[in-house]
Protein backbone atom coordinates (compact mmCIF):
# COMPACT_ATOMS: atom_id res chain seq x y z
CA UNK A 1 0.00 0.00 0.00
CA UNK A 2 1.35 3.38 -0.77
CA UNK A 3 1.08 5.70 1.96
CA UNK A 4 2.07 9.53 1.95
CA UNK A 5 0.36 12.02 5.20
CA UNK A 6 0.91 15.44 3.71
CA UNK A 7 0.23 18.74 5.90
CA UNK A 8 -1.56 21.77 4.78
CA UNK A 9 0.37 24.54 6.59
CA UNK A 10 -2.30 27.21 6.23
CA UNK A 11 -5.12 25.23 8.50
CA UNK A 12 -2.78 22.66 9.82
CA UNK A 13 -4.72 19.79 8.02
CA UNK A 14 -3.70 16.24 7.04
CA UNK A 15 -4.52 14.59 4.02
CA UNK A 16 -3.90 11.17 2.96
CA UNK A 17 -2.48 9.83 -0.23
CA UNK A 18 -3.57 6.00 -0.49
CA UNK A 19 -2.64 3.99 -2.96
CA UNK A 20 -3.10 0.37 -4.26
CA UNK A 21 0.60 -0.89 -6.60
CA UNK A 22 -0.94 -3.58 -8.16
CA UNK A 23 -4.22 -1.61 -10.05
CA UNK A 24 -2.31 1.69 -9.76
CA UNK A 25 -5.89 3.27 -8.27
CA UNK A 26 -5.62 5.73 -5.61
CA UNK A 27 -7.83 7.91 -3.24
CA UNK A 28 -7.26 11.27 -1.22
CA UNK A 29 -8.93 11.81 1.97
CA UNK A 30 -9.60 15.07 3.01
CA UNK A 31 -7.52 17.59 0.46
CA UNK A 32 -7.56 20.44 0.73
CA UNK A 33 -7.97 22.92 -2.38
CA UNK A 34 -5.03 24.96 -2.18
CA UNK A 35 -2.68 22.13 -2.87
CA UNK A 36 -4.16 20.18 -5.72
CA UNK A 37 -1.49 20.93 -8.03
CA UNK A 38 0.50 19.36 -5.65
CA UNK A 39 -1.61 16.07 -5.37
CA UNK A 40 -1.80 15.81 -8.80
CA UNK A 41 2.21 16.02 -9.15
CA UNK A 42 1.96 13.12 -6.62
CA UNK A 43 0.10 10.65 -8.58
CA UNK A 44 2.18 11.45 -11.81
CA UNK A 45 5.37 10.62 -9.47
CA UNK A 46 3.70 7.44 -8.14
CA UNK A 47 2.03 6.20 -11.53
CA UNK A 48 -1.57 6.64 -9.79
CA UNK A 49 -5.12 7.11 -10.86
CA UNK A 50 -7.28 8.69 -8.85
CA UNK A 51 -10.40 6.89 -8.30
CA UNK A 52 -11.91 8.63 -4.93
CA UNK A 53 -11.45 12.09 -3.69
CA UNK A 54 -13.09 11.40 0.11
CA UNK A 55 -14.17 14.28 2.94
CA UNK A 56 -14.76 13.16 6.02
CA UNK A 57 -17.01 15.90 7.14
CA UNK A 58 -17.82 19.76 6.07
CA UNK A 59 -14.39 21.53 7.04
CA UNK A 60 -14.90 24.94 8.48
CA UNK A 61 -11.19 25.80 8.45
CA UNK A 62 -10.25 25.44 4.89
CA UNK A 63 -11.84 24.51 1.43
CA UNK A 64 -11.73 21.29 0.27
CA UNK A 65 -9.98 19.94 -2.99
CA UNK A 66 -12.71 17.28 -4.23
CA UNK A 67 -14.35 19.41 -5.95
CA UNK A 68 -11.22 20.85 -8.09
CA UNK A 69 -9.73 17.48 -8.29
CA UNK A 70 -12.78 15.78 -9.80
CA UNK A 71 -12.52 18.57 -12.79
CA UNK A 72 -8.81 17.79 -13.39
CA UNK A 73 -8.99 14.11 -12.86
CA UNK A 74 -12.25 12.69 -13.22
CA UNK A 75 -12.08 11.25 -9.76
CA UNK A 76 -15.54 10.43 -8.01
CA UNK A 77 -16.20 12.25 -5.26
CA UNK A 78 -17.17 11.30 -1.78
CA UNK A 79 -18.78 12.47 1.40
CA UNK A 80 -21.14 11.74 4.20
CA UNK A 81 -24.98 10.89 3.13
CA UNK A 82 -25.66 13.70 6.03
CA UNK A 83 -23.22 16.60 5.05
CA UNK A 84 -25.69 18.08 2.85
CA UNK A 85 -23.11 18.36 0.20
CA UNK A 86 -25.27 17.56 -2.55
CA UNK A 87 -22.74 17.92 -5.53
CA UNK A 88 -20.68 14.58 -4.44
CA UNK A 89 -21.12 11.68 -6.51
CA UNK A 90 -21.01 9.38 -3.70
CA UNK A 91 -23.28 9.69 -0.25
CA UNK A 92 -21.86 7.59 1.75
CA UNK A 93 -23.31 6.04 4.76
CA UNK A 94 -22.20 3.47 7.80
CA UNK A 95 -21.32 0.36 6.25
CA UNK A 96 -20.30 1.32 3.10
CA UNK A 97 -17.78 -0.13 1.05
CA UNK A 98 -15.24 1.13 -1.63
CA UNK A 99 -12.83 -0.58 -3.35
CA UNK A 100 -8.75 0.27 -4.38
CA UNK A 101 -7.93 -2.53 -6.40
CA UNK A 102 -7.54 -5.48 -3.44
CA UNK A 103 -8.24 -2.80 -0.80
CA UNK A 104 -11.57 -2.26 0.82
CA UNK A 105 -12.49 1.23 2.38
CA UNK A 106 -14.99 0.94 5.09
CA UNK A 107 -17.29 3.49 5.93
CA UNK A 108 -17.84 4.43 9.89
CA UNK A 109 -20.39 6.64 10.93
CA UNK A 110 -18.65 8.99 13.72
CA UNK A 111 -21.30 12.36 14.05
CA UNK A 112 -20.99 14.49 16.98
CA UNK A 113 -18.02 17.05 15.32
CA UNK A 114 -20.65 17.58 12.59
CA UNK A 115 -23.73 15.75 12.05
CA UNK A 116 -22.23 14.03 9.00
CA UNK A 117 -19.23 13.02 9.86
CA UNK A 118 -17.78 9.91 8.67
CA UNK A 119 -14.56 7.82 9.18
CA UNK A 120 -13.04 5.77 6.76
CA UNK A 121 -11.01 2.28 7.72
CA UNK A 122 -8.26 0.79 5.49
CA UNK A 123 -6.90 -2.20 6.34
CA UNK A 124 -5.29 -1.14 10.20
CA UNK A 125 -5.60 2.63 9.65
CA UNK A 126 -8.85 4.84 10.68
CA UNK A 127 -8.74 7.85 9.11
CA UNK A 128 -11.16 9.70 12.07
CA UNK A 129 -11.46 13.46 10.26
CA UNK A 130 -11.95 16.01 13.49
CA UNK A 131 -13.80 13.05 15.01
CA UNK A 132 -10.82 11.57 17.25
CA UNK A 133 -8.04 13.64 17.14
CA UNK A 134 -4.96 12.70 19.25
CA UNK A 135 -5.01 13.67 22.26
CA UNK A 136 -8.06 15.44 21.72
CA UNK A 137 -11.35 15.48 19.51
CA UNK A 138 -12.87 17.94 17.38
CA UNK A 139 -15.30 21.02 18.46
CA UNK A 140 -19.42 20.39 18.98
CA UNK A 141 -20.40 23.35 18.82
CA UNK A 142 -21.74 24.12 15.15
CA UNK A 143 -22.56 22.68 12.22
CA UNK A 144 -25.16 20.02 14.10
CA UNK A 145 -21.94 19.46 16.75
CA UNK A 146 -23.27 17.64 19.79
CA UNK A 147 -21.03 16.38 22.45
CA UNK A 148 -23.25 13.49 23.74
CA UNK A 149 -23.19 12.41 19.90
CA UNK A 150 -19.42 12.48 19.55
CA UNK A 151 -18.88 10.72 22.81
CA UNK A 152 -21.23 7.91 21.61
CA UNK A 153 -19.19 7.56 18.34
CA UNK A 154 -15.77 7.74 19.52
CA UNK A 155 -17.04 4.86 22.51
CA UNK A 156 -18.83 2.91 20.47
CA UNK A 157 -17.49 2.91 16.88
CA UNK A 158 -13.92 3.79 16.95
CA UNK A 159 -12.93 2.63 20.36
CA UNK A 160 -14.46 -0.65 19.38
CA UNK A 161 -11.92 -1.22 17.11
CA UNK A 162 -8.56 -3.33 17.43
CA UNK A 163 -6.23 -1.45 19.82
CA UNK A 164 -3.49 -1.73 17.36
CA UNK A 165 -5.43 -0.16 14.68
CA UNK A 166 -3.01 3.45 13.90
CA UNK A 167 -5.23 6.55 14.06
CA UNK A 168 -4.70 9.36 11.30
CA UNK A 169 -6.77 12.64 12.01
CA UNK A 170 -7.42 15.17 9.96
CA UNK A 171 -5.54 17.92 12.06
CA UNK A 172 -2.74 18.11 14.88
CA UNK A 173 -1.72 21.44 15.82
CA UNK A 174 1.48 20.06 17.74
CA UNK A 175 3.10 18.18 15.26
CA UNK A 176 2.06 14.88 15.98
CA UNK A 177 1.34 12.13 13.43
CA UNK A 178 -0.26 9.03 14.15
CA UNK A 179 -1.66 7.41 16.85
CA UNK A 180 -3.17 4.24 17.79
CA UNK A 181 -6.52 3.19 19.68
CA UNK A 182 -5.24 1.82 22.73
CA UNK A 183 -2.99 5.26 23.17
CA UNK A 184 -6.49 7.29 22.74
CA UNK A 185 -8.22 4.95 24.96
CA UNK A 186 -5.50 5.28 27.53
CA UNK A 187 -4.60 8.74 27.72
CA UNK A 188 -6.57 10.70 25.93
CA UNK A 189 -7.52 13.08 28.26
CA UNK A 190 -11.07 14.33 27.01
CA UNK A 191 -12.18 10.46 27.03
CA UNK A 192 -9.68 7.90 28.98
CA UNK A 193 -12.04 7.24 32.24
CA UNK A 194 -14.55 10.07 31.51
CA UNK A 195 -18.14 9.18 31.41
CA UNK A 196 -20.82 10.64 28.57
CA UNK A 197 -21.54 13.67 30.88
CA UNK A 198 -17.86 14.48 32.23
CA UNK A 199 -17.36 14.32 28.28
CA UNK A 200 -20.11 16.58 27.93
CA UNK A 201 -19.32 19.44 30.63
CA UNK A 202 -15.86 19.43 29.35
CA UNK A 203 -16.48 20.04 25.76
CA UNK A 204 -19.60 22.71 27.09
CA UNK A 205 -16.70 24.69 28.34
CA UNK A 206 -13.73 24.90 25.61
CA UNK A 207 -14.63 28.75 24.85
CA UNK A 208 -13.22 28.42 21.88
CA UNK A 209 -13.46 31.43 19.25
CA UNK A 210 -15.36 30.95 16.01
CA UNK A 211 -13.17 29.58 13.12
CA UNK A 212 -12.09 32.30 11.15
CA UNK A 213 -12.70 30.95 7.94
CA UNK A 214 -16.15 29.37 8.65
CA UNK A 215 -18.72 31.64 6.73
CA UNK A 216 -16.86 30.77 3.50
CA UNK A 217 -15.75 27.70 4.17
CA UNK A 218 -18.61 26.09 5.01
CA UNK A 219 -21.06 26.70 2.16
CA UNK A 220 -18.09 26.42 -0.48
CA UNK A 221 -17.48 22.83 0.98
CA UNK A 222 -21.31 22.05 0.68
CA UNK A 223 -20.35 22.58 -3.07
CA UNK A 224 -16.99 20.82 -3.11
CA UNK A 225 -15.00 24.34 -2.97
CA UNK A 226 -15.57 24.48 -6.52
CA UNK A 227 -17.30 27.76 -5.76
CA UNK A 228 -14.39 29.47 -4.17
CA UNK A 229 -12.53 29.34 -7.17
CA UNK A 230 -12.49 32.67 -9.73
CA UNK A 231 -13.32 30.23 -12.40
CA UNK A 232 -16.21 28.76 -10.74
CA UNK B 1 0.80 -9.29 9.51
CA UNK B 2 -0.32 -10.10 12.88
CA UNK B 3 0.93 -7.46 15.57
CA UNK B 4 0.40 -6.91 19.13
CA UNK B 5 2.73 -4.26 21.30
CA UNK B 6 2.71 -5.70 24.80
CA UNK B 7 3.24 -3.55 28.15
CA UNK B 8 4.69 -4.77 31.11
CA UNK B 9 3.87 -2.18 33.87
CA UNK B 10 7.05 -3.39 35.76
CA UNK B 11 9.55 -2.19 33.49
CA UNK B 12 7.32 0.09 31.27
CA UNK B 13 8.68 -2.26 28.51
CA UNK B 14 7.07 -2.76 25.20
CA UNK B 15 7.32 -6.40 23.69
CA UNK B 16 6.15 -6.96 20.38
CA UNK B 17 4.80 -10.15 18.54
CA UNK B 18 4.68 -10.36 15.33
CA UNK B 19 3.13 -13.12 12.95
CA UNK B 20 3.02 -14.25 9.37
CA UNK B 21 -0.30 -15.47 8.83
CA UNK B 22 0.37 -17.39 5.93
CA UNK B 23 3.63 -19.48 7.23
CA UNK B 24 2.02 -18.80 10.96
CA UNK B 25 6.01 -18.00 11.94
CA UNK B 26 6.28 -15.51 14.57
CA UNK B 27 9.13 -13.30 16.01
CA UNK B 28 8.89 -11.76 19.65
CA UNK B 29 10.92 -8.09 20.00
CA UNK B 30 12.43 -7.51 23.43
CA UNK B 31 10.29 -10.39 25.54
CA UNK B 32 10.39 -9.70 29.36
CA UNK B 33 11.33 -12.57 31.06
CA UNK B 34 8.21 -12.12 34.07
CA UNK B 35 6.01 -12.30 30.91
CA UNK B 36 6.57 -15.74 29.33
CA UNK B 37 3.59 -17.42 29.80
CA UNK B 38 1.18 -15.03 28.48
CA UNK B 39 3.66 -14.61 25.58
CA UNK B 40 3.29 -18.45 25.02
CA UNK B 41 -0.47 -18.55 25.59
CA UNK B 42 -0.57 -15.53 22.73
CA UNK B 43 1.01 -17.63 20.66
CA UNK B 44 -1.47 -20.70 21.13
CA UNK B 45 -4.43 -18.36 20.73
CA UNK B 46 -3.12 -17.31 17.02
CA UNK B 47 -2.09 -20.59 16.28
CA UNK B 48 1.46 -18.98 15.95
CA UNK B 49 4.92 -21.13 16.01
CA UNK B 50 8.01 -19.02 17.63
CA UNK B 51 10.72 -18.64 15.22
CA UNK B 52 13.01 -15.92 16.59
CA UNK B 53 13.11 -14.42 20.11
CA UNK B 54 14.95 -11.39 19.48
CA UNK B 55 16.19 -8.61 22.29
CA UNK B 56 17.36 -4.75 20.26
CA UNK B 57 20.02 -4.66 23.53
CA UNK B 58 21.15 -6.24 26.89
CA UNK B 59 18.67 -4.10 28.86
CA UNK B 60 19.47 -2.83 32.12
CA UNK B 61 16.06 -1.96 33.60
CA UNK B 62 14.51 -5.82 32.80
CA UNK B 63 15.63 -9.10 32.35
CA UNK B 64 14.91 -10.21 29.00
CA UNK B 65 12.59 -13.71 28.22
CA UNK B 66 14.35 -14.51 25.08
CA UNK B 67 16.48 -17.46 27.05
CA UNK B 68 13.55 -19.05 28.97
CA UNK B 69 11.52 -18.64 25.43
CA UNK B 70 14.17 -20.88 23.66
CA UNK B 71 13.91 -23.41 26.48
CA UNK B 72 10.00 -23.64 26.12
CA UNK B 73 9.17 -23.20 22.47
CA UNK B 74 12.65 -23.88 20.55
CA UNK B 75 12.94 -20.85 19.61
CA UNK B 76 16.07 -19.44 18.09
CA UNK B 77 17.32 -15.88 20.26
CA UNK B 78 18.73 -13.26 18.54
CA UNK B 79 20.89 -10.18 19.66
CA UNK B 80 23.53 -7.18 18.33
CA UNK B 81 26.97 -9.23 18.09
CA UNK B 82 28.46 -6.23 19.52
CA UNK B 83 26.35 -6.79 22.93
CA UNK B 84 28.70 -9.72 24.48
CA UNK B 85 25.73 -12.36 25.01
CA UNK B 86 27.19 -14.39 23.80
CA UNK B 87 24.86 -17.69 23.99
CA UNK B 88 22.52 -16.46 21.94
CA UNK B 89 21.79 -18.23 18.66
CA UNK B 90 22.21 -15.07 16.15
CA UNK B 91 24.82 -12.06 16.69
CA UNK B 92 22.95 -10.26 14.58
CA UNK B 93 24.92 -7.85 12.24
CA UNK B 94 23.86 -4.57 10.28
CA UNK B 95 22.46 -5.57 7.09
CA UNK B 96 21.63 -9.18 8.45
CA UNK B 97 17.59 -10.22 7.17
CA UNK B 98 15.89 -12.96 8.74
CA UNK B 99 12.54 -14.33 7.10
CA UNK B 100 9.17 -14.76 8.61
CA UNK B 101 6.98 -16.51 6.07
CA UNK B 102 6.81 -13.64 3.33
CA UNK B 103 8.00 -11.28 5.99
CA UNK B 104 11.44 -9.53 6.16
CA UNK B 105 13.31 -8.35 8.79
CA UNK B 106 16.16 -6.15 8.55
CA UNK B 107 18.88 -5.76 10.75
CA UNK B 108 19.85 -2.01 11.47
CA UNK B 109 22.96 -1.01 13.34
CA UNK B 110 22.01 1.34 16.02
CA UNK B 111 24.82 1.72 18.78
CA UNK B 112 24.78 4.68 21.26
CA UNK B 113 22.30 3.91 24.04
CA UNK B 114 24.35 0.74 24.15
CA UNK B 115 27.68 -0.44 22.51
CA UNK B 116 25.71 -3.49 21.08
CA UNK B 117 21.89 -1.59 19.84
CA UNK B 118 19.98 -2.72 17.05
CA UNK B 119 16.84 -1.96 15.58
CA UNK B 120 14.70 -4.37 13.30
CA UNK B 121 13.07 -2.91 10.27
CA UNK B 122 9.50 -5.25 9.45
CA UNK B 123 7.49 -3.60 6.44
CA UNK B 124 7.22 0.07 7.31
CA UNK B 125 7.56 -0.24 10.91
CA UNK B 126 11.24 0.07 12.68
CA UNK B 127 11.24 -1.40 16.49
CA UNK B 128 14.02 0.58 17.65
CA UNK B 129 14.45 -0.63 21.19
CA UNK B 130 15.85 2.51 23.29
CA UNK B 131 17.97 4.32 20.15
CA UNK B 132 14.99 6.10 19.60
CA UNK B 133 12.24 6.61 21.75
CA UNK B 134 8.94 8.47 21.35
CA UNK B 135 9.85 12.34 21.99
CA UNK B 136 13.01 11.06 23.33
CA UNK B 137 16.03 8.27 23.04
CA UNK B 138 17.61 6.15 25.53
CA UNK B 139 20.29 7.66 28.13
CA UNK B 140 23.91 7.13 27.04
CA UNK B 141 26.21 7.42 30.35
CA UNK B 142 26.69 3.54 30.75
CA UNK B 143 27.15 -0.02 28.77
CA UNK B 144 29.01 1.80 26.33
CA UNK B 145 27.01 4.01 25.90
CA UNK B 146 28.16 7.22 23.75
CA UNK B 147 26.08 10.63 23.18
CA UNK B 148 27.81 11.74 19.48
CA UNK B 149 27.59 7.30 18.63
CA UNK B 150 23.58 7.64 18.83
CA UNK B 151 22.89 11.08 17.48
CA UNK B 152 25.02 9.48 14.51
CA UNK B 153 22.99 6.28 14.52
CA UNK B 154 19.36 8.40 14.69
CA UNK B 155 20.24 10.70 12.03
CA UNK B 156 22.30 8.33 9.41
CA UNK B 157 20.13 5.68 10.13
CA UNK B 158 16.46 6.00 11.52
CA UNK B 159 16.29 8.96 10.18
CA UNK B 160 16.71 8.14 6.46
CA UNK B 161 13.71 5.49 6.72
CA UNK B 162 11.12 6.78 4.73
CA UNK B 163 8.96 9.56 6.74
CA UNK B 164 6.02 7.17 7.25
CA UNK B 165 7.52 4.25 8.99
CA UNK B 166 6.23 3.72 11.92
CA UNK B 167 8.37 3.96 15.66
CA UNK B 168 7.73 1.64 18.15
CA UNK B 169 10.30 1.62 21.24
CA UNK B 170 10.79 -0.67 23.76
CA UNK B 171 9.78 1.65 26.33
CA UNK B 172 6.96 4.93 27.08
CA UNK B 173 6.46 5.81 30.33
CA UNK B 174 3.45 8.40 29.84
CA UNK B 175 1.19 6.11 27.44
CA UNK B 176 2.25 7.07 23.98
CA UNK B 177 2.27 3.77 21.48
CA UNK B 178 3.50 5.04 18.45
CA UNK B 179 4.93 7.61 16.18
CA UNK B 180 6.45 7.99 12.91
CA UNK B 181 10.13 9.13 11.67
CA UNK B 182 8.87 12.23 10.28
CA UNK B 183 7.22 13.14 13.66
CA UNK B 184 10.63 12.67 15.71
CA UNK B 185 12.69 14.46 12.64
CA UNK B 186 10.00 17.28 13.45
CA UNK B 187 9.23 17.45 17.12
CA UNK B 188 11.52 15.50 19.03
CA UNK B 189 12.83 18.16 21.51
CA UNK B 190 16.43 16.13 21.59
CA UNK B 191 16.65 16.09 17.53
CA UNK B 192 14.62 18.24 15.22
CA UNK B 193 17.07 20.75 14.73
CA UNK B 194 19.64 19.71 16.97
CA UNK B 195 23.29 19.47 16.10
CA UNK B 196 25.53 16.81 17.16
CA UNK B 197 27.45 18.98 19.82
CA UNK B 198 24.02 20.32 21.01
CA UNK B 199 22.58 16.75 21.65
CA UNK B 200 25.58 15.59 23.28
CA UNK B 201 25.92 18.30 25.73
CA UNK B 202 21.59 17.79 26.34
CA UNK B 203 22.42 13.88 27.25
CA UNK B 204 25.50 14.90 29.31
CA UNK B 205 23.29 17.18 31.32
CA UNK B 206 20.68 14.52 31.93
CA UNK B 207 21.86 14.05 35.52
CA UNK B 208 19.58 10.61 35.83
CA UNK B 209 20.19 8.16 38.72
CA UNK B 210 21.49 4.81 38.13
CA UNK B 211 18.73 2.28 37.00
CA UNK B 212 17.86 0.23 40.44
CA UNK B 213 18.06 -3.41 38.64
CA UNK B 214 21.29 -2.52 36.37
CA UNK B 215 23.67 -4.73 38.31
CA UNK B 216 21.21 -7.64 38.16
CA UNK B 217 20.15 -7.11 34.57
CA UNK B 218 22.89 -6.50 32.37
CA UNK B 219 24.40 -9.82 33.52
CA UNK B 220 21.58 -11.99 33.30
CA UNK B 221 20.93 -10.34 29.82
CA UNK B 222 24.33 -11.54 28.72
CA UNK B 223 22.99 -15.23 29.39
CA UNK B 224 19.70 -14.48 27.95
CA UNK B 225 18.09 -14.09 31.76
CA UNK B 226 18.44 -18.08 32.31
CA UNK B 227 20.91 -17.39 35.22
CA UNK B 228 17.97 -14.99 37.08
CA UNK B 229 15.61 -17.96 36.92
CA UNK B 230 15.12 -19.83 40.24
CA UNK B 231 16.14 -23.36 37.93
CA UNK B 232 19.13 -21.80 36.05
Amino acid sequence: MIFRQLFDTESSTYTYLVGDEASHEALFIDPVNADVDLYIALLAEYGLVLKYSLDTHVHADHITGSGLLREKTNTLTGIGSHCNALPADLQLQHGDQLTLGSLVVKVISTPGHTSGSISYLINNSVFTGDALLINGCGRTDFQGGDAGTLYDSITQQLFELDEETLVYPAHDYKGRRVSCIGQEKAINPRLAGKTRDEFINIMENLNLPKPDMIDIAVPANRKLGIEALPHG
